[in-house]
């Protein structure tokens, strides 16, 4: 197995605790002047873990072309060792999302004991049946879960039931259906009927549901459908989780929204009518980019976290949701942009941890709403690095994560023992 | 009593009535080769109404000015005279929605026999509190039936409950509320608690509607507030209704939606779930810009109609929705701009009425994404002018609306019977 | 070749002549009232043609997935038949776009012969550096014309330069260049040397059109990259063709836009600076959607048509842009596609054709916002179907082209004759 | 005059100090291991200064309603004692921007005296004729200098030759042109004609604009008009600024975009164009929402500074863009705002010049992606409060300065000293 040694990380933290120990030390000191104490902080940080989807690994592309790297990822096996180094780095993505039928293995307790070996546990499966398979009976070309024709519904419930026994054999607890079913011209769907035949195979799915899973529902504005989409918006889809019953949430993709919209009160709404399932992180300019996490809008993350532990404080009910990333790497390797997303993300937490909710609280009630922003700039503006780093040292991963990972040669070992298969593994494009 | 003689319409109808004619069975001609009726168009176009709000008669503005035109209506009285002879041109428009304390008089009795008069009813009443009236003794500054003061909110409750009583005075059936509220800073309002109390204060004025009264909720993205609004979206507008009751359903402003946003998708989950209670119809380019009906997106209109014909060709269940016009007239006459919204609003209603309803779901049946898009496109062409023309003429109003009302001299006789106070007596700035 | 008889398209317009003379009379009639010539109208339609881009002819795709037709053409000789059988239907599409290296063949005089002998000449060609070739030499991951490498650029220019050579043996006369050079991370590009770099490359091959040539270039605003995009906007756009000199010119996309832009305006700005050079026609709800023209934004379409006429109408100089559709069919039969919306690009022509320009200049010097506003719709809600059909029926075309097309047979043909090689031949995903 | 003690705010900042020093030291020992100096970065950012509108000092508020606070300034002698107010704490903000009529006097050599008395300088004077003034001849209500009337153009130009005047009597140097001129109707101006004419005007402006001032265009992509606007984008904004001639400069407003726009590559293209005049500084979410500068989306800031601090370093020619805060403070108290928007702006001016160019350069030129983004995340993510901190205190200003202002009693005196008028004294609504 292609892996990164513990005693090279180490090793190659030693030449950065030193101002590493300075730097924590003089933020513990600056922050228990507000009266907030750096060790818990570290301790919530070390618990916070956010999973990594196996297709990530892989370079992504657009509907225009594909620029792969080297040393890509052939099999799920291969997406496992760079999830490996990907933890073994950040140490915070202690768990993999799998994508089927892209990873489907003939035998998944060999993938299990793999993954058992590196220490990953599995995550949330997702079904695919916005793409033919070779030898598919039906195609999905116009729709799948809402299909005008029955068979077509058919083959897809079975393929997510399938999905789930794949999940159950990986240890798995949750389901994220995505469809991309939809319409490109007005008139094309009957939206009402399509919706309606949605939720029906939903159902058949929800009720093979194992008792202690949870189903997610994604929605998404466009794309790849252009003109309508079955779950276009939280709107659609909080109410088909709301028919389909507890056990069906709704996940948040951060790139799936109209322009301009609210996506933190959306978080906010999801939490208050027990229907936040979790969330695919990432970020967009224009649509559904799958940028890097808190690359363009890092205030945006932060805001989101800002609900996520108001939530949590209030002891929220039913309030667990799941975290992930999901982007597309186009112009980056992929290990550095899912070890550098997921610290963003734990960033966003950290800071959102150092808000003084009392204080915010009474701002709020005052109607006092320069010193309610103030009170979250403070936290957002703290430079919270010396956290993340030592959250990483301590847990045995790497302080500077990204250049360590360079300088362990891992992809470039990689490209020698993974040659180019010239056909495209990573699922998308 | 200002008005536009019978007599003097009908004059003037002579001048158009050949070619009308000539138009109307050339139009009953081509539309018998596709089996259609062109009388029960007239018919069902002859029982399209789409209701006036008040506060349209007068000139509009922005935040930066508001340029007034001559004989302007100074109060409700006024503004009733032209809705009349809005009405009496276009006769589809035999509805007024007040808005108080706007239109607020102390005589109701006196108002509703005016109205009786001019053959105009009242529908749906307007609450306002989005703006600190003189005296108040609570100001809305930072909300009203979510601010986090309870005096402030029992005020906005009470404001509401006497609006109903206007509205009851008056003959009408349906309440229409929208807030002003939300934030302008991250931080500002818990978003979570603002919706409860927001649902808290809604209870109460839910629990004092008349037993055959409605309660219309209007969502907007934003505009006062410019953070977050409390019913942002159609998703949290839906949630409200279901958490207040049946007799609660969700309005469309087609102008308050984020960019690109499917409205008329929107429009068919309302339906769906039984909660589409009516339209403020507008059109706009980029917020909530009120403009007139169809003059920017006349397809997406006609969409909307589909949508609705659709619904009524299935008697879907509880679908009853209320049309009404909302526009800001900032650099047209008022009078002129609700003629022509009007008819433009029932222009996609008889051009839905034209779908072929079977061959389209066939269509949709079969995925012929063509021809589905045709047969609304092929609705779309043709042109109804003639059908709205005769409707206009045999219900006793205008053929050539706008021509003849200028014609008439209503504006400049308005102008020497109603001196500019120098105020703003449109309401909005 | 495969074609679509002449005699069967004859007899098929059979059952149609006596309504469409019918129809025809009638409109010519009522335009008479206001002066207009039918005759005239219907000659411009028989001389505006728009082009159709070879690879719209294959089924498009999203980078998720691409779900191919039956009978798909297999190489550019294949494409001409679909576009000869496109222009022998529609009679307003005798042009073809091709695009490099898709379309290359070895002997572009057995190509030109083919076109000449279904009546098709070729105009703008198009480069393609935002895919890598197999055995390229430099990537374009990074970018092609405005490469941080020398070398890469140099590559680019070149391919651009094969380009222009490949179109003189076909005898087009434009280049169209479009990049998808771009940053998907603040911070990946220098956006002034990346532009400055741009421009050095565009000077390279401008220096080598040929006299008689144009060059347009394409502005987008996103997509592929997701951050910046070297020619985000018409302002890059025209700044750039500035630079360049008088044979360059900027082209519209209409997808290829900020939500909420006003593109007739954008089209008269270029239109006043002397910077028209064409449009790529489509029609798009959230981005670069590629949807049928006119499918969603048909009043949009006709306001571009309206500055067109314009234009036209007062001989502005230097006023020659070229037409093309610019589509990618997911859903549709492309043919079926590219003979509706190059009706539909016809269709606002005509429409603006009607437009009393006299009328409305006196309306915009009056300010008289309502009348001018009204000028528009009146020209666009006459049904012009009766010209358009009678253009094509006169031009030898099919009055009921997607009909026609679909009794021929021609499809079912085309999947015998062209079995499935597997592979995606139709260039863009 | 009404102002804040300098013995005042020097006892306030005894309390900050001791842990100011701390806090300052740290980060300079933490800059120094990049090889940054910390007393240099404290020197620039004394010497970064932002201009105050004259009429922010005013609450501000939408079409809907204003809801004013107390002690609000009545006229310009009042609203420069805020201006002092706030730049005797922020110490950053040392000249202010005029807006006339607004601010007219009958003697500006008084208003110069009082501002030379408070240690003011009065910069970028700004027209008004997107407003009708009484008693003005002609109304403003459908253009001004691209009116199709003539005299109304004629009276837009006096108007600003008056305020060019206005401003040469306070010792200003430049001066703001914004104009609300559009539409709401297609159709109801004439693209190409309205912008001929608005070039025309502004020639005549430019004609007589002293020989030592430059003057600014502003773009608005809309409100107060809802269709098209005249200078619609920075695309129509330079063409017009290099119509007029080399003292002709665009200045950006950051809410004046469409959705998604990439307003920093729009910052970068000015600069390179020799054509960056300033900027007008505030944060938006959904249009021209005037929030609080960096509110909401403090990395854009950042990226613009990114810009700024770029073409500082490579010396570009032509380069000295006026800063200046434009916001409306509707639910704040606006010297607050005002004092907390410019320590935002000056906040990221500091983090963007920790960036390390020759490292950033590097990356870009071996296209690593990666490491780019990273070195400007490095910079971004470092707090520099304690730089902004003691910027204040050496500089004579409070280190807490909003704390420091709550405490001052200023508001509280003010709504003694300025009883309310009634009226709107903030110019806008």
């Amino acid at each position: 197995m292609h892996r990164i040694e513990k005693s090279f990380i180490s090793e190659e933290n030693q030449q950065y605790i030193t101002d590493l120990n300075k730097d924590f030390d003089y933020l513990g000191e600056k922050l228990s002047r507000s009266g907030l104490d750096i060790e818990k902080l570290t301790d919530a940080a070390v618990k916070f873990q956010i999973a990594v989807p196996s297709w990530g690994t892989g370079t992504g592309g657009t509907r225009f072309a594909r620029f792969p790297g080297v040393g890509e990822p052939r099999n799920i096996f291969e997406k496992l060792e760079d999830c490996a180094a990907i933890n073994d780095l950040s140490a915070c993505t202690n768990s993999v999302s799998p994508h089927f039928p892209w990873d489907k293995v003939d035998d998944f307790s060999e993938l299990k004991q793999q993954s058992d070996a590196v220490g990953l546990s599995w995550i949330a499966v997702n079904s695919n049946t916005f793409q033919d398979q070779k030898d598919q009976a039906h195609s999905y070309k116009y729709g799948s879960l809402s299909h005008t024709d029955a068979a077509t519904r058919q083959q897809a419930i079975e393929h997510n039931l399938d999905v789930i026994s794949y999940g159950q054999a990986l240890g798995a607890k949750s389901l994220t259906v995505w469809v991309g079913d939809g319409s490109n011209h007005p008139g094309q769907q009957h939206f009402q009927r399509s919706f309606e035949r949605y939720l029906e195979s939903m159902k058949k799915i929800y009720a093979e549901l194992p008792s202690d899973w949870e189903m997610h529902i994604e929605h998404k504005m466009f794309e790849p459908a252009f003109y309508s989409t079955v779950i276009q918006d939280w709107g659609s889809n909080i109410l088909a989780a709301m028919e389909l019953g507890p056990k069906c949430k709704s996940l948040v993709d951060l790139g799936h929204h109209a322009p301009n919209v609210n996506i933190e009160m959306i978080v906010s709404r999801l939490i208050q009518f027990k229907k936040l399932g979790g969330f695919h992180f990432n970020d967009s300019k224009y649509g559904d980019d799958d940028l890097d996490s808190g690359s363009l809008h890092p205030y945006q993350q932060f805001l989101i976290f800002n609900e996520l532990v108001d939530a949590e404080a209030r002891q929220q009910e039913g309030f667990s949701p799941a975290y992930m990333l999901d982007q597309s790497h186009n112009v980056t390797d992929p290990i550095e942009s899912l070890i550098n997303s997921a610290a963003e993300v734990q960033r966003s937490y950290i800071k959102a941890l150092l808000i003084d909710r009392e204080a915010l609280y009474a701002h709020q009630t005052a109607n006092d709403a320069m010193m309610a922003s103030s009170e979250l700039k403070k936290a957002f503006n703290l430079d919270v690095s010396p956290i993340l780093a030592m959250t990483r040292y301590r847990a045995g991963g790497a302080i500077e994560a990204i250049a360590t990972y360079r300088k362990s040669g891992y992809r470039q070992q990689a490209a020698i023992k993974r040659p180019s298969t010239g056909g495209n593994t990573s699922g998308i494009v």
